[in-house]
């Protein structure tokens, strides 16, 4: 049986109010949101520091874990534990994470020595590996894990009304994930949702919260993963080593993201918002319907 | 007398075009930006992957290796030659970047090992060097380096008028550098303007281009720093690192990008589409006009 490792909850404060000078010289005061240097030690190894917002900065560490492939399983894990510094100055908030594991990671200074930038807001990934392991992905078949389009509106219409860092202070992006095992027509549920300065924190997040669940819940393969950044490689290939065969973005989508998801047969439906869409890849998942087109606005 | 590098001029498709279904079922062509890998060798030994849209990818290198500080002076590099493969599968359009120096980097192994993720499209730098290094910046003193509120207005029009990736595909970043030094009054000349996939990739290329010309030219002391993404902490430290003084975004600010701005008196001007701002920091840098403000229209 697995045994999930203990996380430490660590709350920061996620906006600050500043004042500002506008256009004819009045001062406004206005919210910004926080943006934490996080270093993460494992077994007290300084391994990365991470620019990030701070909601979920325990489960941010493990995903990033995850998605470095530093870690093969969750139970390799034994503790993650996250205190914010007092300090001052520049270092004013910022955190430390320390990550205990169970056995120690093997070899690696080898697995962090390749770096990668990636395009939305990378991290030092190992591409080559990166791309040989995309070979590996298996996703659901292409009949098995579809979401109709009214599913697809009910996914973007829970996002429009989440109460969000991004509602109060702007400047985060935000991911969520969804179910969508349910039966047709049912309105898919929100299971995770987190915003993040970097939206590769925000789905690292999201791996990581994955992780957390019991294994029978952990499966990507009936999940939909919503993001309001752009689909880029990185994005789609983090869904797919999730294994979630579902990705929609309030954005656009680059080639290369588009490449990766055509080669597994993943569904990217992009400039969702309001009834628009465009789906690029994989659209036997999406079920279209006239009813829910009847509904829609023509272009303008 | 500095001897420059000499760069290749790599060209490669900057949009593809592919097929997307909409709403209505009804498939339409539509151009997304290119995202390339490239992986980057200094003197044969490779360094880095990064990805990027490809416009001005020599540039890209050279202020990567720049802001990384790789490389403390241009006169290092004899030559960085870029190559665009005519591969196939995931890795078609996958680019080399051949950096020769003029006598070895030292220690690249130890100042590559510590890695930042940075916030907004982060690349693996060395955050506890950068906070050291910030304390040395030296930016001209507040009453040197100004623009009047018309000359903000000029700035955000020029880019407004652009032909741009962005206009036809989406997905992209743009950064470009402004000449101020100029009368009081005069329209601040655009001097490069160049988009990619990340925004980190951008204001690296625009550094590698302020490195490639003429010392006496070469100075951030009267430039101004444009992006359209937002003001994190990286894009901050790197426009200080320019030596820039005056910053402006089409969006907002993070919080760590606020303290370093306030703690350098680099001037940061958010928000700033048709004749709306915000002025974060240093805003004795930012001449108000009342004539301007007869022409701005009010908030709503």
């Amino acid at each position: 049986m697995s045994v999930l490792p203990y996380l430490t909850q660590a709350r920061a404060p996620l906006t600050q109010t500043i004042p500002a000078i506008d256009e004819f010289g009045e001062i406004r005061s206005i919210s910004i949101p926080a943006e934490r240097p996080l270093t993460v030690y494992v077994d007290k190894r300084e391994l990365v520091t991470l620019m990030t917002l701070g909601a979920q900065p325990e489960l941010l560490v493990l995903g990033y874990l995850r998605n470095q492939r530093l870690v093969r399983s969750v139970d390799d894990i034994e503790s993650i534990t996250v205190d914010w510094d007092l300090g001052e100055g520049l270092m004013e908030g910022a955190g430390v994470a320390a990550v205990k594991t169970r056995s120690g990671i093997a070899e690696i200074e080898a697995r962090t020595a390749k770096k990668v930038v990636t395009t939305g807001c990378g991290q030092g990934s190992i591409f080559g590996e990166l791309l040989d392991e995309i070979d590996a992905v298996q996703l659901p078949p292409l009949s098995d894990a579809r979401i109709t389009q009214s599913q697809l509106y009910s996914v973007v219409n829970t996002i429009r009304l989440k109460e969000t860092t991004y509602k109060s202070a702007g400047s985060v992006h935000a991911c969520a994930l969804f179910a969508v095992g349910v039966p047709a027509g049912d309105a898919p549920e929100i299971l995770m949702f987190v915003e993040d300065v970097g939206r590769h924190n925000a789905i690292d997040t999201i791996a990581g919260w994955l992780w957390m669940q019991a294994p029978s819940q952990g499966s990507g393969a009936d999940k939909l993963f919503y993001t309001t950044g752009r689909l880029t490689s990185e994005m789609v290939i983090k869904s797919a080593q999730m294994g979630v065969p579902l990705v929609v973005s309030r954005s656009g989508i680059t080639q290369m993201g588009y490449q990766v998801a055509q080669a597994l047969g993943l569904c990217t439906v992009g400039r969702a918002t309001n009834r628009h869409f465009l789906c690029y890849s994989a659209a036997e998942r999406l079920v279209l319907q006239a009813q829910a087109q009847a509904h829609a606005q023509p272009h303008v």
